[in-house]
């Protein structure tokens, strides 16, 4: 039984697949239980001899995954068989070596260990590639700084905004949920405690071995040249505490979230009628030989999916992580291992799709600028108001307090009839108060986009540094 | 890449696992399209000839599923990369053949229909263990009737019932999830409507062929020996209406919830202080060198892993459900097929866990009697007052409305002080109220477990017929 | 402490809100403990006298809620305040009525069964509007069952549709969940069995009043009065089995995502490019002074939000369901409770707006005329070579198996030169092969929606009866 | 129609009910309108003359929240017809302030700033909270340093730990979700752009009014007063960006989760068979007169059913997230409000519970003890063999490799015996191996919690300051 991603678009094919897969979840294992062997080694619990045996035998490619996945159920965890092949392995290796694999350790110990390993190296995967989505698109936003665009509210028409303010705001949310990623991802802890967390198995070995010293702060600074080993922070014991697990899924799913809004826009704007966008293509993708006007939006398709299967499986993980007891639970601990290695995968996925979605977005200028015509002058009635009426009222041509009124009826009743705003309001308001040539610049959309471009600025020197 | 299920301690080796395999899946697409050439067949759009093409094309096995899955983003679906396969493979057989596979067909025909059949073979094993699993509960039930242990409600000892008495609860949650997820897999239905769910293709094709006919009542008979051929219903479209999808996805989830409540009470049951339930043990499976006194529950722990994830399934596939759109969907449709996937593997393992652990559960009738004793007879205390008070009322022993605080009065000191209870109401209640023989009586908790045997039989006559 | 819905916009101010209401839930209540009282009159296990004071004191109005919600967390339910202000009550009536109230009971049997009158009654509504809303769209689709729209698939333009054809897979959607709701709302089961569920108290009152008879057979007939008093099902308890909740939590969501799906619809067809639907307008509301333009599509919003928020309710009751434990579970039975009102309540609320929406829903025709036109010819280009590839092949005007080739090949060239493509085909193929009226005849778009007419009629008479 | 929270034990009556009902997020309205008077005024674009009319009109309890609340469904909003009322109410006061109220926002500025208010209630609420429940679980665990039980993973007894580590690991966890959801309220951010979040109005406004001024800069510095006046982060636009309100949702999370935790091991505690904990008792609360014996662990099971609701309040929130769109979404917004509240209202509950039941938990060491020793020696098994292996072979008593064999083999002999463990090995090995008082000292569990007391020592450290 294997899967290989043909129900997965999301994520079949690409490298995070194979960054998060079964064979590098178990080589995780490996490098965990090798790692503990060369700590062993530097701090003098273990002979140097016996490095090269567990080097041997520490390639995930020797092993029959398929079986070891058949004995999972057994002990409900895959280390458990993985284990005793592994110490099989290394006896054939070297017999004195097996004594020393996983001494002290327990299978909580190597498995969400083994998970923060993936995580890490997913992790790098992924802030690599958010990295680069944020410098694009930032680049992105500041060549369209200016480019007017209808903004939209509810899926109406609101008011003029410009495409780079736009993609400054998908900037934002992809950049901050990378930032708030990257912290954790820096941050992921060593587990390493022994059956129950309390370090036993080494406590007693250092009070028989050194009895005069603390047991614990040897305990600990063996710890520490583990996690040096496997760059992890050596973390205090967490068996029992599963906010790192969730805190690290939860910023994965930040990432995919910010990157469902950038895909639900980019899918409004590929729809003929709209047309303002059109995805990357490459030959092989996105069409349909009986219908060869398509150019299926594949790219931001699979990241709307992506995010709602990631939100299936962070509730997975909450579920899991909410039914946790004792000094290792009964079902929540298994529960998290498969979601948290799906967020992982599905937010790798996001950020591939992310830097090739982001380098060949086509941005058509003239459909938003065509769109943004749709309702006519409608959308610059308030402005209009909000210019004209203190001037009327100043000039006498309306009492205080009702300006608005008389330029909304005289404005409504022109676009109503398609009469010319301007000249209509020049015609019906009392000579000097207003020029044809005034009111067509209040009715520029280009000048009616406030503070696009500078929050188009705004937003890239945030991210500037980070992204680079 | 490929996953085996190392992180899946909840399905990894089971025989759901292989049903619900991408290879399945594969497989099923294959088995679409060659069904659909034998319809042309029956019904006379295609010639006989083709049939020995098509079956030496459609194994599986002959394809590179790997490959496909690196194919399967570009168009966001599998079918595409192993449509094009089958055909090149149809066409080295017999070249004038290819043009028949998929004719007048769309994607989403053939992954709606694949998963069907997925679900359908799925189902069936599902319901032949359910049909195993609520029989050997209802055998259990029936041996332990009145098998006395205290019933508990909100952890707190409550009043005695008997185990038969709480496993007819498992039986008739399980029994009737089973019967709803047998419901819906008895009518699963075909997807047969081509691009846009309308048979342009087809109905073109008779209009032109056969003029004087109504084309969609050819289509209707057509697709009929379609449905036959794949022993689905034929149904109408449902391109655009997931409606069937989400209550196969419901159904399923009952079952594994159900099966979670059981799991659940095996859970606390099988923990030293209560040990009331013993989990069936084999060799290798659920035990720890390090600590050998160790069973660990691994069965009940996979079933309330299961229900943990198959409820974040069920929650990502009604996330993509929610978001369909049009004639079909950008994203939610994709997001339903491992959802699904996921659900049928899981109640699949789910239900092979189930009549292993119904076969072999060991029942302590010797526990559960002592555990009842643990709060002495305050358990009995509610009884004893709706027996008494009126008793003591009647002999003028207390005012009328009174002999309730009479009786509690005298239990709860005798209680506090460890007296015997029966001595300490004789004594303390005049002469001819009650005898020690009398109190015992009620004080007996065998005799204390109201309609516990009745609804052991009503439930087991309930589904008796279905499950033998 | 108290909410309006301010944060609600899905279901403030409607009538379903009511129905849910916590005094909705307070006063179904106070129902269940008097139906109670009244079988047990019926039965004769109770005076007939009692019969005033209980009516009296059971009008949920008379009592605070405010206070009891305070007093609700002492319990962790809110019949135990409730029930001990209600005693008081009808002891204020009539002092020896009180004893009769809650006889046998438990709180888990009032508060389950109450929710089940409350869905019940809140079901009732549903399915009344559902009912009306599946007509409404009934009459639309037949209305447009030949109105031609271009039919969109991964959000690409597809084949033609009509737009009756788009509505009746709105019906079948709409009318199959209402449908599954409704089997679920016509079987709503009474929840009754005392403490642990095996109705010990009166087993006991039983033994000991008819001392010949079967206790378990007078409970029986006795809860069948009940469940006759409240129009509920007579069920075998289900303390322990939570299925009916989860049943019954799943098909009213069915309800609200089929409700989704049109949502989704209509807010793409409103949006300003496409413009093919405007939702229906009343004063005061979707409008914005600021924006005079705007019309927003707030019936539409209104149902995606709902279906969103029921989702989430839905994983809460799932959530709920699977950490059930022994006779009364320790947390999951309480977190059933809002959400299973939260989903009516959501369901309701769709519901009265899909009333609203289907009934002033706006078509223009026109707009999806012009839509359909947005590619041309392109979209019949498979339509175009299905029908004369094996003409020109039958001419001898091309090679067996590539005629299909030389039609999309002079056609792609046509349209990309924006030639006409009908003369085009005249000019290029040879004399006689085809016409420039055949070829016309291929391109109306009104030709080429399949079976749309024919399936609008079939999902019709489907849902005519159900729905009138 | 209004809710009290009698369906929601959880947050009943608490005042965390009060600090985010519908009532206190009106005054938040409410707050932020009159917050942006003044902040004109500050900023010299209003008149302080206005001051007293709007500080007159911000009262919620003026206002009528029933009739706001069925207006709320027409703009899919409460400020809509709240800030209407607002407008009239002031002009009551004082015509000519009514025009400065609101002036250049949107709905959407007051409706996200005014949830952030409610955030930043809620959440010095909630720390406050935190801060205590963490330090009465720290003094706790210290106290319980030394105090022996058993540890238990998968249900089973694993090796002994002390009841202060097991809370220490609560207090590890409580501790780093409170600092995490600190961290997001200490820089909750103001929202403020006008109608599509570039400020046009304003932009304008300044253009006329300083024309050679850079309008940006004036607008960002009157909104820093804005934030002042509100004590929020004068942050950029995040109209489009969602991820701040989905960060707060999930730290508030890591809360709710890190309490379940505790939750779950305390139901398991104090179940009878158990009895290792108490809850702390009130009159009132937790009884059950029929069942005297009863005391319901309403606090524990009301923290479980928060955990499970806030899960399906954030799976809303993320749900609302990821279907955001264009400049203010379709539906995606307005899921995320009553699921922000849910997730602040819960959390809130859940740190009431917290400080009330880490202030009277009861410790019953004497159980704990008596649990520890039902397995006898058997958890002592690894111990043994670690320690008396090595010796054995030492002392040739084995061969090299074999020690544990043998030692394993004659204690488990002896434990299937019931012989004394010391006695059988001192007899059987040679003499001088080992003494009797040697093996005592293995067998007792307050020699064999490893790094125990130390770990609790260090989380003390780590969380003396924050928590203080």
């Amino acid at each position: 039984m294997d899967d290989f991603g043909l129900l997965n678009p999301a994520w079949a094919g690409t490298r995070a697949a194979e960054l998060t897969s079964d064979s590098a979840f178990g080589q995780a294992m490996l490098d965990v239980e090798s790692a503990w062997c060369r700590a062993q080694i530097r701090f003098g619990t273990a002979p140097a001899t016996i490095d090269d045996a567990v080097a041997a035998a520490s390639h995930i490619g020797d092993y029959d995954l398929g079986a070891i996945a058949s004995q999972t159920p057994d002990g409900a965890n895959a280390l458990i068989p993985l284990l005793s092949a592994l110490r099989d392995n290394v006896s054939a290796h070297q017999k004195a070596a097996a004594q020393y694999v996983h001494r002290g350790a327990t299978s909580q110990d190597i498995i969400d260990t083994a998970l923060m390993l993936v995580a890490s190296r997913a992790g790098e995967h992924i802030l690599t590639n958010m990295k680069t989505a944020v410098r694009q698109l930032s680049a992105m936003a500041t060549e369209h700084a200016h480019t007017v665009m209808i903004g939209r509210s509810l899926d109406q028409h609101a008011q003029p905004i410009t495409f780079g303010y736009r993609v400054s705001q998908w900037v934002e949310a992809l950049g901050s949920a990378g930032q708030h990623f990257e912290t954790v991802v820096d941050n992921l802890p060593l587990q390493w405690g022994g059956a129950v967390g309390t370090s036993t198995w080494w406590v007693d070995y250092f009070k028989a071995d050194q009895p005069e010293a603390d047991p614990m702060e040897l305990v600990n600074r063996q710890r520490d040249l583990l996690a040096q080993e496997l760059n992890l922070v050596s973390a205090p014991v967490w068996h029992a505490n599963r906010v790192p697990v969730l805190q690290l899924g939860q910023t994965a799913f930040q990432v995919t979230a910010a990157a469902a809004k950038l895909a639900n826009d980019v899918l409004t704007s590929v729809q003929a009628e709209n047309a303002e966008l059109t995805e990357p293509t490459k030959p092989g993708r996105g069409g349909s030989s009986a219908m060869p006007h398509k150019n299926n939006p594949v790219l931001s398709i699979r990241l709307k999916h992506a995010a709602q299967e990631a939100s299936g499986q962070l509730n997975t993980l909450q579920t899991g992580v909410i039914s946790n007891t004792a000094e290792r639970a009964d079902g929540g601990w298994h529960t998290e291992w498969s979601a948290l290695r799906g967020l992982l995968r599905l937010t790798g996925a996001v950020s591939e799709i992310l830097v090739e979605l982001t380098d060949g977005l086509e941005v058509h200028a003239k459909a938003m600028r065509h769109n943004l015509g749709i309702h006519g002058n409608a959308v610059f009635l308030g402005r209009l108001t909000q210019w004209l009426a203190p001037i009327v009222e100043a000039h006498g041509a309306a009492e205080p307090g009702s300006g608005k009124r008389l330029v909304e009826s005289i404005s409504t009743t022109a676009m109503a009839n398609d009469d010319d705003l301007a000249q209509a309001l020049v015609a019906q308001l009392p000579d000097g108060v207003v020029t044809v040539k005034a009111v067509e610049k209040m009715l520029d959309p280009s000048g009616y986009t406030g503070g696009a471009a500078s929050i188009v600025a705004e937003v890239h020197s945030r991210y500037r540094k980070w992204s680079s």
